[in-house]
């Protein structure tokens, strides 16, 4: 269960978002700088502080907020163009966050493809989030 | 000087902007979790055993990337029109990345706007990442 293993009694952790669409409370990157970038560090400290629904809410945007940095991250060698194809289809589903807050339709799983797609000239790994919603509890 | 603040002799350090456009190599933010998304941390630390160019391309990706997290993280609460009208904005500059390796047009600093506009129905932080370059050296 997603509150449990934000125990404030243990380190700093962070909510990772797996390629094949699972989710997992876990520690930060033992690399520094990280190879990607990291989720909101220390979510497991603002758990007993706040009203759950208020502290689910906080992990939800900065789930969403991470899964941009993700997916620009590895498009950084995108064409404005590109940038906005991927940023359409990312919005064209709704965020984690207005899953929880009911308005995103449906509760369901978070889905994350990972696919490769010929833009232009050039072969670049496309990251297509494509993010629905998430049972945390 | 960018390169000798990345001492990697020093702490963990990351790369942020502030409001008025500059930007400042500092230690993270020590509330956890942070009120913010957290740009790259320790860069410094990759200063030295990758060759400049390579580096410097590094933490502009970072920086991107972290600059996307901020602004979708500050607009949580839009609709999806109100995050394609903001990305719409963001992408009509070019990024750190691409002015650092001069596809994005001549150098400048970069520029960070940050204004409220009533957007629909309701007031909404607005925060218009205006990016263009910057002179890392």
């Amino acid at each position: 269960m997603f509150f449990a293993s934000c125990d404030p009694d243990r380190e700093n952790l962070s909510l990772y978002s797996n390629a094949d669409g699972s989710w997992v409370v876990s520690l930060p990157a033992e690399e520094v700088p990280p190879e990607l970038p990291e989720p909101a560090l220390g979510i497991n400290f603002a758990r007993d502080g706040m009203k759950r629904g208020d502290w689910l809410a906080l992990v939800a945007v900065h789930s969403d907020a991470w899964l941009m940095a993700v997916a620009f991250y590895y498009s950084a060698k995108f064409s404005a163009d590109q940038r906005k194809k991927l940023f359409d289809l990312i919005n064209s589903l709704p965020t984690t966050y207005e899953v929880l807050s009911g308005k995103g339709g449906k509760k369901m799983k978070v889905s994350v493809f990972v696919r490769k797609k010929k833009m232009d000239e050039e072969f670049f790994a496309g990251l297509f989030f494509l993010l629905a919603a998430t049972r945390f509890e």
